[in-house]
């Protein structure tokens, strides 16, 4: 049996796991992410925490396919990040310098295009080599799995659909610069300020009138006690996200469509108003993809990074 | 030195040309496309045409890489097609039939992902592996060249990015049966269209009003003569389809955007308007992009599928 390494590098921790490269995830664990003095304990950290589940095991060289890293920025083929929002690092030759750590195999990813991956290869999308997945939570964000391998574009910015455009009207700014952003109506904090704003100029009764923090769960929440301005406001959500991965889908064309994030713990319902309004929009080549929610939740990342060694 | 035969089928003609695998095109040359009895001589056609040039030049069979072949249809990667609107084909293995009539490899491709790989590799896209290309004819065609090949899709309906929606308030209805398309704006006949719809709700004077016939070249003419409404509908124009160039850039990064077909003669002109509206939109990521007009015209086809065989 061989086996191979995915790391999953966020702005805390830095999650891990061991992997048979059949896809059997045999140990995971985590390390704090020191992002202090540029970051610079961040990939000698990992190494030595792959090293001593090395030893522990008495795994030998041969046998380790590689590991597979993934994080929060894009990065280029060449395993290149030129910055990074929350790791401490500037331009950073990642693959090499973890290369030179371990004597091993490095491949490096994007952490939404490999959480995707993770996906295509052990979760929603597996059996399947061409698929779209977008994770809503705090923002949204997306990755395209082409072929059974990420799209990472010219700029490692290749799957930014969040930063698509669904509303040419817009005036209010997303954190990109740019207004209507997919990310604007589709995020957590989106739905929060969509279900705000029919608060303030519907005149329906609402379960959500007089809630101290009306966010998107308790919209869905609402949206299941059947609350007609929840629906609302669902109804919204799923035509921008509808909208857009009709879009999407036109310029990919995958055989799946995988939600994940926290928002979308809200469970099938939330499937339901998407895929309609996807419906309504879909290019007729496109209409039978198939929508499915994320299965593998925070284990994505380091299913995708293993994943990324093996092709 | 190896050779290779780009082929590329249209409704009309098949048009023909032998390469050298270093890119040089030696020759090339037209049979017409006997759609008659549902397209079953076409195949047997092209095969005999090359016979015969192969002969001429005493090509030895060890010396051809293959055949590549773009049709105008959808086909999957395994090379088959399942319907044609213009060939007479239906479904149809034409991968397979054409290698047991040549002996020769033979790769299959959709005729404008094919003539986006041509640009690529001899074109405005020389030296690049990431390029959107946008074919401005009759419709709005679209191919999409990733890690320098083309994006074929599940349903070989990849790129199809005339049916991505810029407009969701639009009532008439585009050829897909959509509302809203970006061929309904951005084809020769969406800016015959738009072009009429100023000629009768602007009050300004004109050097198209009056004219027997306003098409697209008629509108860039004017354009070029300092003409303020054929400026409003170029510009019109340039908004959607620098808005839908937008969407497709934060999915797939491209380092390239190359326009092509009938209407990109209008020239340079033509890219300004769709550049500016293309910046106004894009994601900070993919403000890079370089705009080029396509460069090979009819040729793209022949090129385009001779480079899918070389991979």
């Amino acid at each position: 049996m061989k086996y191979c390494f995915g790391v999953d590098i966020g702005g805390t921790t830095v999650k891990m796991g061991l992997f048979q490269t059949d896809g059997v995830l045999l140990e995971k664990w985590e390390i704090p992410t020191r992002t202090e003095n540029g970051g610079e304990m961040i990939l000698p950290d990992v190494a030595k925490s792959i090293s001593e589940v090395c030893e522990k095991r008495s795994l030998e060289k041969d046998a380790i396919e590689g590991i597979g890293i993934g994080v929060p920025a894009p990065v280029t083929e060449a395993g290149i990040v030129k910055n990074t929002a929350n790791l401490g690092w500037g331009y950073r030759e990642v693959k090499r310098e973890m290369e030179e750590l371990t004597n091993l195999k490095v491949c490096m990813g994007n952490d939404a295009n490999v959480a995707a991956l993770g996906e295509m290869w052990l979760g929603a999308g597996k059996g399947e080599e061409n698929i779209v997945m977008v994770t809503l939570g705090t923002g949204v964000g997306g990755g395209v799995i082409l072929n059974g391998r990420p799209l990472v574009g010219t700029n490692g910015a290749g799957g930014e659909i969040g930063h698509i455009c669904v509303n040419e009207t817009e005036t209010k700014k997303c954190g990109c610069g740019n207004t209507g952003c997919l990310e604007q109506y589709a995020s957590a904090t989106g739905i929060a300020r969509l279900a705000a704003e029919h608060l303030e100029e519907e005149k329906k009764d609402s379960l959500l009138r007089g809630q101290e923090k009306v966010d998107a769960k308790a919209v869905f929440d609402a949206l299941k006690e059947g609350d007609g301005l929840a629906e609302d406001v669902v109804e919204e959500f799923g035509r921008y996200l509808g909208y857009a991965l009709a879009n999407i889908a036109v310029v990919v064309d995958p055989a799946v469509i995988v939600i994940g994030g926290g928002v979308s713990k809200a469970g099938e319902i939330l499937l339901s108003y998407v895929e309609k309004n996807y419906m309504k929009r879909a290019f007729f080549a496109n209409k039978e993809v198939k929508f499915k929610l994320a299965e593998l939740g925070n284990d994505a990342g380091i299913c995708g990074a293993a994943k990324l060694i093996l092709e």
